[in-house]
């Protein structure tokens, strides 16, 4: 088992900054929830990259919000480390507490580490290229075996937003319609985590941003999972979406995608 | 601030139970997922049934897998618990940590106490009927304020299936298309909850037993909020499915009822 000793502790302190924000009840008179969440998310990115900077001297970030201290994605850096502060943040609003924070550690355009962390559930997920296995904690995670769509179990990245929706259904269908059970989540890191430790045996995104997917990548290809472009081809966390899933089912998936 | 400390516990204690099946890697070789939510169901109602015997002899008790330990719900009782030990089995399986324990307390026909326990992130909502507020934990809760749909998070009651997609968009497609966000969710007792707590402003769903809203009804009434049978009648939990909204919101529903 090899971790990031420093980055387990960055995550749980932004972790404790997100749960305050999270608990605390919005004012209504003040500033509406979503000033709230993004008050959080700021916080949460402030905290990270300040933390990251000092522990990680001279390594490029990339965090969505946090402006002159995370300069836009540069290509041409060697290690960098990419931050989700809040992913899930409708879910933070609204109460639910399945949301994540996501930090990934890229070499050469690869990830390198990969650490996804719920503050609410204290669920830490992790993996180490070099090493080649993933963790919940200090248990090593393998994906489902599934085989079966009709026992399988599968999420897809919607939140109840018709065009989305359509989306998925004129392209998965069949999976939509003949899976045991499919969810709508809107919580990539965590759910292809989940995927990762065989809860889940899919995940489709098409949306996903890459600092919702980078880290959770390398989990699931390391719990023994397929982990793919939306369009099939070979995984890339820099493109928008992603699909997730055991290799039998990856398998099933591929048959389906019209 | 008036709550049931025997109900409390035996919640806390349930919830337990629950925690341990839901961090339980699920066994491939031995029994799928479904059988283990299953196993956990039933461990966390016979406990609740067993206790709630004990702690109030005499009283009928309500709940839908214990068999003859819980006989079938009866209309000439007086005072009755209805019992729902794991409301959002879904997300038990798929590893997201939203779902929760419902117990509620019958008395001529009416909800006197309702209790709702989320054992992982410890959120225990509760109300009852003579003291007329709603709880989080010690915190008086209260529903949001929103009036404008543009500005509203509504949460519907449907997984990835598109009949029942199809079948909301068909009566609310105006509310899917005009809100802020909207979200789709599997667990009515806690939505219910974060509609009392101001987290969503309103709830939509077609399907929810007796069991998983008897208990939060009351916590949505005593939080300020309007609560409704889904064919916007007056409500009553022996009924399916629910409607509840601040009381701005659910003016703008009613108008949008199709």
């Amino acid at each position: 088992m090899s971790q990031n000793e420093e980055v387990h502790k960055i995550l749980v302190e932004a972790g404790s900054l997100l749960k305050c924000y999270y608990e605390e009840a919005p004012k209504w008179d003040e500033k509406g929830r979503f000033e709230l969440v993004s008050e959080a998310d700021l916080a949460a990115e402030r905290l990270i990259v300040t933390r990251l900077r000092s522990a990680f001297p001279g390594e490029a970030i990339y965090a969505e919000e946090a402006g002159e201290d995370a300069p836009d994605y540069d290509r041409d850096a060697t290690v960098r480390w990419i931050v989700d502060p809040l992913d899930g943040t409708a879910n933070f609003v609204a109460g639910i507490p399945y949301f994540a924070i996501s930090i990934a550690r890229e070499r050469d355009g690869q990830i390198a580490e990969g650490y996804v962390y719920n503050p609410v559930s204290e669920e830490l997920f992790y993996s180490t290229r070099s090493e080649g296995r993933s963790y919940l904690r200090d248990d090593p995670i393998t994906v489902s075996e599934t085989a079966d769509l009709g026992d399988a179990l599968v999420a897809f990245g919607f939140s109840a937003n018709m065009d989305a929706i359509r989306k998925y259904y004129a392209r998965w269908g069949p999976v939509f319609e003949r899976c045991r059970k499919g969810l709508a989540v809107i919580v990539p890191s965590m759910t292809l985590c989940n995927v990762a430790r065989g809860r889940l045996d899919a995940f489709i995104d098409f949306g996903c941003s890459m600092e919702g997917q980078a880290a959770a990548a390398l989990i699931v290809k390391n719990a023994g999972g397929v982990i793919l472009n939306y369009d099939l081809t070979e995984h890339d966390h820099r493109n928008k979406g992603a699909l997730a899933a055991n290799p039998h089912l990856a398998d099933v998936l591929r048959h389906h995608a019209t």
